[in-house]
């Protein structure tokens, strides 16, 4: 089992190799308005432009397509009622192998739609993570499929990683900055930049909101957290206890920030970049808001993590319709 | 004075040796997605990524610095509400001179804080065009500024015609797709591109509800049209006098849109390619959502002309705050 495997350069530029076929390499944008403003230069990589609107097409695909053929015949499962479950459909259809993706039964339909395109088989289950693990085992006690979990798995992390090699290849930077949920993300950005380029500062970002990232990281200890609210909807999630350990080591801080200001940086991102991203995304561009680290005179890398948003349902146009029909 | 001379591929090439330095060569972005529904290969130049966010920063920006030196010292002044004002603000503040922007006291504030964050004189007038035509020639006796319209201007064709060189040199197309609305960016655009590459067909794109363009070119005459709302607000103008006899000698046709299309079509552009742009900008992907030509097995550019929206006001949410509050 290669996910047994310590997680390194050597093997983020495996996976690098392996899915370069099957994802795009996105661009890396900057703004003169927004290095104006910070007295920064920023550098954004722009993975909402990923192939299913986010970066978790690439740790899926490397997990898919590290698997040996035996494994793969008898499919892959994991439970996601987000960008991930959307990956691991896609990923299992480029391998024409099955995919079993459990999803919450109240589930936006337009995940449920985008992940029945890829001709996955969808299993609903109770919304409780009690639940959707039960229904995985479950799924793979019957057909024998391989569990890719969204971020406690080695290869998953790797393919994620494939986006700091790339920014890292298109822009020379002091300084990267990447949301922190699960840490699948984070754990490939993480040790990717610093076996490139040691001197780079690496800081990982969450909400208030949902700050057990944060709070272990002081600790020096895991803690699971009850989670407030939070808009940033990829980011509630406690960090993996595979991920926690790797984050110890690689990860300089992690800060957080307040949802009006990753409401904030979302919209200015929208108003100034021209492009559509998602609230989780927006996450490191609120810590520039919030003037929470020093980044004057520095050149900074911001991983925009996706793109897949309501468009009925943006979060600065709440309030306004709660006031305009109250 | 040049803007005597006819418009030529020799002017919009020299034009982009002029403004070169000043603008984004903006990216030509695909879409699999889309390419996959329409069965064409379709080219998104993307001047919404623009200068100022729209198209309207190249012919400014030729305009301004194609003056003489006596001459741009005296200024130049428009009358715009729109990116138009903003562009010739940004143009003669590079060439550091004087600009004079007729707005009407209705504008919306963001326009006028993007004028002003320019340095611009803003000279507020009543809403009508005798209103701003007056203001602007009280503004040039005054001050010996040089007139610089947002269309019927040859330098600002020609400038707007540099969109079409860059996306003709990065993508192999068949096909044209460009707005019109009083004409500076098609005339441009069909210029170049018949110039370039004679067998490029060139398709001009307006609302139905301001269809004076389609109108005239079957005509054979410029007609002017009162126009019913429409939501491509950059859109709305009549086809000027200056423009018409060049779209009748390069443009092969002119077609025309429905609204519920625009808006849809608005839509999907940001939920697939993730970017934000304006109305009038979705108006050429409206064509192929209504299916008004044969684009199949063709290779289609389409000019995506600018991202400046009101996010507090978009198309698709109007209906439904409509119902939600009524």
């Amino acid at each position: 089992m290669t996910s047994t495997l310590a997680l390194n350069l050597d093997r983020i530029r495996a996976a690098h190799e392996r899915v370069r076929a099957y994802i795009h390499r996105t661009p890396v944008l900057t703004s003169s308005r927004f290095d104006d403003a910070s007295g920064a230069k920023l550098f954004f990589k722009c993975e909402n432009f990923q192939k299913i609107g986010a970066f978790k097409a690439r740790g899926a695909t490397n997990a898919v397509f590290v698997l040996d053929d035996a494994s793969a015949k008898r499919g892959a499962v994991t439970h996601s009622s987000g960008n991930h479950g959307t990956a691991l459909a896609r990923a299992a259809k480029l391998r024409k192998i099955p995919a079993h993706i459990v999803m919450p039964k109240n589930s936006a339909k337009v995940k449920v739609r985008a992940v029945e395109g890829y001709g996955a088989n969808i299993v609903f289950s109770e919304a409780t993570q009690e639940a959707r693990e039960a229904a995985c085992a479950s799924l793979m006690a019957q057909t024998g499929a391989t569990l890719i979990h969204p971020f406690e798995n080695e290869d998953v992390m790797a393919g994620q990683g494939t986006a700091a090699i790339e920014l890292l290849e298109d822009a020379d930077v002091d300084l990267v900055m990447c949301p922190i949920g699960g840490g699948g993300l984070l754990c490939g950005t993480a040790v990717a930049a610093k076996s490139m380029q040691p001197k780079i500062k690496v800081i990982a970002v969450e909400p208030e909101n949902a700050d057990d990232a944060a709070k272990s990281f002081r600790a020096g200890k895991r803690i699971v957290t009850k989670k407030n609210f939070t808009i940033a909807d990829g980011l509630r999630t406690n960090v993996g206890e595979r991920n926690f350990p790797i984050i110890q080591r690689y990860v300089d801080d992690v800060v957080t920030v307040s949802e009006d200001a990753i409401v904030s940086a979302m919209r200015r991102i929208w108003e100034t970049m021209k492009i559509v991203i998602e609230p989780s995304a927006a996450v490191p561009y609120a810590v520039i808001l919030e003037d929470k680290i020093d980044i004057v005179g520095k050149r900074v890398g911001i991983i925009l993590t996706g793109g897949n948003v309501d468009l009925d349902a943006l979060p600065w146009l709440r309030h306004e319709s709660e006031i305009s029909c109250a």
